[in-house]
């Protein structure tokens, strides 16, 4: 391993200059640290590392830790076969190293559980070290990751004492990806998993994918689209599925699919799908077995039944609760699990659409069965910009629920805008439900210790394609590593995170980390400003959902139209969700719902969410309606602008390459927000009847022209001939 | 410039150790030269490089010599800004360069033409240099290019005296991209155009793509399908077609689109496309028109028509000439083209699909414009894995034909099958029509100097895609290779070829070497023999053409079924086109007719091409048919067994990560080799009722098993719902 190390220590010490500065590194970069006294101090306190055991995991710690600190320290670190001398960092489990079993950690180490990790500098068996110890094995590799983090941040290692441990028992990606490569919402290029090639050809990226998710804490992935394809069951399907939960067992990552409901009539050719049904789920019975001789430690099924047109319980008139036992109890007795999406809404129902969710599942609490999850989007609509909280949080409580974020930028500006999603899913994880009582807030539901649930989640729907930096724009990168670092603790501050990411992507220079992080803490908002202010939601393009389009009126459901959210007329702008209007306030807790059902104490930023609002009526600001609506779209407009200025000036202290595929994006960015904001206002003057303010910049062209831009192969959708 | 090429030599330097080593530099690679005497040699011989002129082109040039010699030298070669030392390497025209000026070399440059250069190491104005000499800049950029292959490849610097220009004047890749970002036949992930993101994000890839192709001397590419799509012809999409151009231009490539013949309807709202209507005609030069304005070296239209269903001039009872015209006579005015395609077949017409195209093309010999080229596929069905030459090569002396080899591997193994593609295309082009008597080879007739053309080209329907190792086979990147060299010199040798790529891209040691080339050399045949052996063509699978299917015979029109080309019934195999038949073989110029309609003079390699055999016939070798037939399919299988050995002996001398990209595939192909094998055995049998003679390995399954394989998402076909 010394001369592997060796090696790896020059490559990265060339990476700065690598023409293959094209962000696919990720974070994981081991760079040697520039910060001349740190340099000293690492050096000084790590000569090798020692890592007992013989497992694939072992392996990939012993791998991850000489590689990555090698890089870091600038010098070969060498894998040592037992204790030599002071400055090792030991990493290992009471099972797997002697020396750590002799440490007696039994006490600290019980109450980390199964990932949790511990690390400690000081004196064991008399020498100075470092201890990486977990009950696990997978807990020291997330333990490892955590002492490359700390060192690529520059932390001190002078007083380092880390207890870490999971909020949340299920921390999972969850791929949209087609059988076809196509990603539904995906706009990083196309799927990285070659199925047609699996399992004879393992590309080099899925064992990339595999460390890059555990450097996170990352422990599941649902590779198939929630839009579900039952040939992913066939024989030939589920050996490339074993092929890719081979790579991925190593690193801690459990593989689970998507089940389309009616399989066993596609796949089976059965008769029926009825839950019920005896053959039916003898099918599934057989067909869970088959996978788990093939992948022992499958993780389970993700299901979206009953929902846009896929197959469910319902179509046998079986509730949610029973289609989900059908596949719940033959999984149980593999230790598996079943994630059931409660994203239900039916173009036929006259309900508010905000609210079908929990009129279709608050009366299924209690039925599901122990290793059911209900998993839920973080507002009530889907994915935009920015929601309440979603009503089902605190609503059903003898179900564990998991939370749905979507890391892909659906609604954010897809592929080409700079949006950095933790303060929003910060907001969603900080509200309170009080469900029982102040202080029950939707962190609390999902990481089960409101009710006291053994089973947690959290479900991220990935961002991740075969682009050559992953994520198509380089700072996709910092939702999907902000996601998992959420995943494994909601409690963790956007800012912080923000931090840590720009440190081990770019740079540790104070001053660029700031600008930096500014730039990424006003984009949320920003992008809110220029797109839906002031609670607006559900107005962009029919179909790829790229750009504005509050004009859209004419689709196959009118729930699928802008104008069914904003209900802009002459009197004025909003939703009216209120006791007088489809009253969805109902659906919240006290004292939520008569905060958001009153026109004065609803918070600005959910306004028109739950309120139809007069053109003309004053804001708190002063401002009426349609003057603050404007001033929205042109602040984010011009957050943008600083954004983009902000970054330029970073020039020469981030390598070209990486400098300008940002800078580029953040052009196209500033023009896509001004034709957000122009096209939204042309659209609701039509309305309002009222000029812009004077001072602010008018729209470049009439609202004839934003109707007329057409995008038939914007990306996100299946092609289509 | 020094501060970058060191950079980029230690980049270099460390480049075999690079984890990026993933097939994405090409054979671009400019390591350090391992041949210590070798690299002694060039140190010695070159000190700086000269490089005067201020053109874009020039700064290319600049670049890739630094670039190029500072990592091959392993120090850091400056650029200068005039003659100082011995060992410079002074490279440009008469016009950008004073110091060349002076040297009158007139003389020998005027022959050289547009393109071509000359390269000579000696006393130059008195001092021991490098000369690299052109007309133009780009053809001094296609000679430093030749230097540095000169010792990527170890050539010795002492006897340097070259003199090249291209045989051909188009040398063009055909992207079979469509506008969301499927590839049709594409077998390397997906197109690499991100046209979404066009023109304000300018991916890194598309400067590396003119690169790597000026490197080989490919001066044009068609960016479209054609099958076409009217809307890249919208202003928009000129908009990115203008972006994508000016990254190719200083590598002295020029861009070319593929026009939909009912683009004036589908675009323009015309009530006809008809060629000879006014309006029609002003819609094309207007648009033809525009196209200059973003594109003023814009190279002009491929088109399809009349073909698989695409529009064109016979929907309007007007002829491929008259077509051809209307394009033809607006880009005249801008020194642009039409490449016209003579891949015509109908469906209706009950003549041999393999007549189709000289039936319609021969009667129009003379009425084209003299800016249009007629481009014909190298056979006269589609890119089998061997066909006899086009019978339209010679067949059309007034009209420059030009080539049309598929570098894709739609029928030779798509993404999975290291097979050479050079032998076979040096079979076409060294084949002789006898068109002007003994000697009037297919190379002859496409470099135009049977005729004395103006215009000649090549078309390669492009294997590239965004693949990380760009066409998804490493040695797919040897097809790509191997096409630009032919194109620039259709007399090259295959086998050179080949050595040229492995020498560039993997190493110089000559047993490796030869190792690795006669594995490349023996791939062709063997992928024959086991596809389809003595003339065998057309039975892959239906749709993807995945996979063996001799089965097919059910499709929308007989001459896409597997049945109506191998012709099996109880008597015998094959397609009779001698009179007795089809009589195809009167399209060919005698003594070629004679030779492929006598069934003693026929090449075996052509046998059921041309003749219907008894199953019990005696071939040359004494063996029946049918015995020759399992013979074949067996000696391709083996020949892939040798094939995986030779590679694997090559362990540890090539970097991992490439040697198990290789040798993965090299698994899938000894599997899908003995599946083509065995299926077409078992179906074939059916017929002859014979046993598969003692001592050859049985079939592992039965028909029906084979028949019941399907592969719905097999890559290059667009994805469907």
């Amino acid at each position: 391993m010394r001369k592997f190390a060796l090696l790896i220590l020059l490559q990265f010490s060339m990476a700065a200059f690598c023409l293959a500065e094209d962000g696919g590194r990720l974070w994981l970069r081991y760079d040697k640290i520039e910060d001349a006294q740190k340099l000293d101090q690492y050096r000084a306190a790590v000569k090798g590392v020692l890592v007992e055991g013989s497992s694939a995991t072992v392996a990939a710690i012993r791998e991850e830790l000489e590689m990555g600190l090698s890089g870091l320290l600038g010098e070969s670190i060498p894998g040592l076969t037992e204790m030599q001398q002071e400055g090792t960092i030991v990493a290992g489990t009471p099972t797997s190293s002697p020396f750590i079993a002799g440490l007696g950690l039994d006490k600290r180490l019980e109450p980390l559980g199964e990932e949790g990790f511990l690390i400690q500098t000081g004196k064991f068996g008399g020498k100075k070290i470092i201890l990486i110890a977990a009950n696990r094995d997978i807990g020291v590799l997330y333990g490892a990751f955590h002492l490359l983090r700390y060192l690529q941040t520059n932390g001190d290692l002078g007083k380092l004492a880390v207890e870490s441990a999971p909020k949340l028992k299920l921390r999972i990606l969850n791929h949209w990806d087609n059988l076809d490569r196509t990603v539904e919402r995906g706009y990083a290029g196309f799927s990285i998993w070659d199925w047609h090639r699996l399992p004879g050809y393992i590309d080099a990226r899925y064992k990339e994918y595999a460390r890059a998710n555990a450097s996170i804490g990352i422990n599941g992935a649902v590779v198939t689209n929630v839009n579900a394809n039952s040939l992913i069951l066939r024989p030939d399907y589920l050996d490339k599925v074993r092929a890719l939960a081979d790579v991925f067992r190593p690193y801690g990552i459990r593989i689970y699919l998507t089940a389309r409901f009616n399989a066993p009539m596609e796949l089976g050719k059965l008769k029926t799908a009825d839950p019920l049904d005896p053959e039916v789920r003898q099918w599934w019975k057989d067909k869970i077995d088959e996978i788990y001789t093939l992948v022992p430690d499958f993780g389970g099924f993700l299901v979206k039944a009953n929902s846009e047109g896929q197959p469910g319980p319902q179509n046998y008139n079986r509730t949610h609760a029973e289609g989900a036992d059908m596949l719940a109890q033959p999984l149980k007795a593999h230790n598996g699990v079943v994630m059931w999406r409660a994203f239900v809404y039916s173009g036929d129902v006259p309900v508010d659409r905000s609210k079908q969710a929990n009129n279709e599942f608050v009366p299924l609490d209690g039925q599901f069965a122990d290793n059911v999850l209900v998993q839920v989007k973080n507002g009530p609509i889907d994915f935009q910009p920015r929601e309440p909280f979603h009503p089902l949080f605190g609503a059903m409580p003898s179900t564990p629920l998991m939370m749905e974020f979507q890391v892909t930028q659906e609604y954010l500006g897809q592929g080409t805008h700079l949006v950095y999603l933790a303060p929003m899913w910060e907001e969603v994880l900080d509200a309170d439900t009080y469900a029982k009582g102040p202080g029950s807030t939707v962190a609390k539901v999902i990481d089960g210790s409101l009710e006291g649930h053994r089973l947690s989640g959290m479900a991220g729907v990935s961002n991740i394609g075969n682009d050559r930096n992953w994520t198509g724009h380089l700072f996709g990168q910092a939702n999907w590593y902000a996601y998992g670092r959420l995943a494994w603790n909601p409690g963790l501050g956007s800012a912080e995170i923000a931090e840590e990411w720009i440190r081990m992507t770019f740079l540790n220079d104070p001053g660029s980390v700031e600008k930096i992080k500014s730039v990424m803490m006003a984009s949320h908002e920003a992008c809110v400003d220029y797109m839906t202010p002031l609670g607006l939601h559900h107005i962009m393009g029919a179909g790829h959902h790229y750009g504005p389009g509050p004009w859209v009126s004419r689709m196959s459901r009118p729930d699928w139209t802008s104008v069914y959210y904003h209900k802009a007329d002459k009197e004025g702008l909003g939703f009216d969700r209120t006791p007088a209007g489809s009253n969805a306030v109902e659906q919240y807790f006290e004292p939520v719902r008569s905060r958001f059902a009153s026109r004065e104490s609803c918070p600005e930023k959910y306004l028109l969410w739950f309120h139809h609002v007069k053109w003309t009526d004053k804001l708190a600001s002063g401002k009426t309606l349609w003057e603050a609506l404007c001033l929205h779209y042109h602040h984010g407009a011009e957050a943008v602008n600083r954004m983009r200025t902000s970054w330029e000036s970073l020039k020469g202290k981030i390598d070209e390459e990486r400098f300008e595929q940002v800078d580029m994006l953040l052009g196209i960015q500033e023009k896509e927000a001004k034709w957000w904001r122009d096209a939204c206002l042309s659209y609701f003057q039509t309305f309002s009847g009222m000029d812009i303010p004077d001072g602010l910049e008018k729209p470049a062209h009439d609202l004839p022209y934003y109707e007329s831009l057409s995008f038939p192969y914007a990306p996100g959708i299946r092609p289509r001939w």
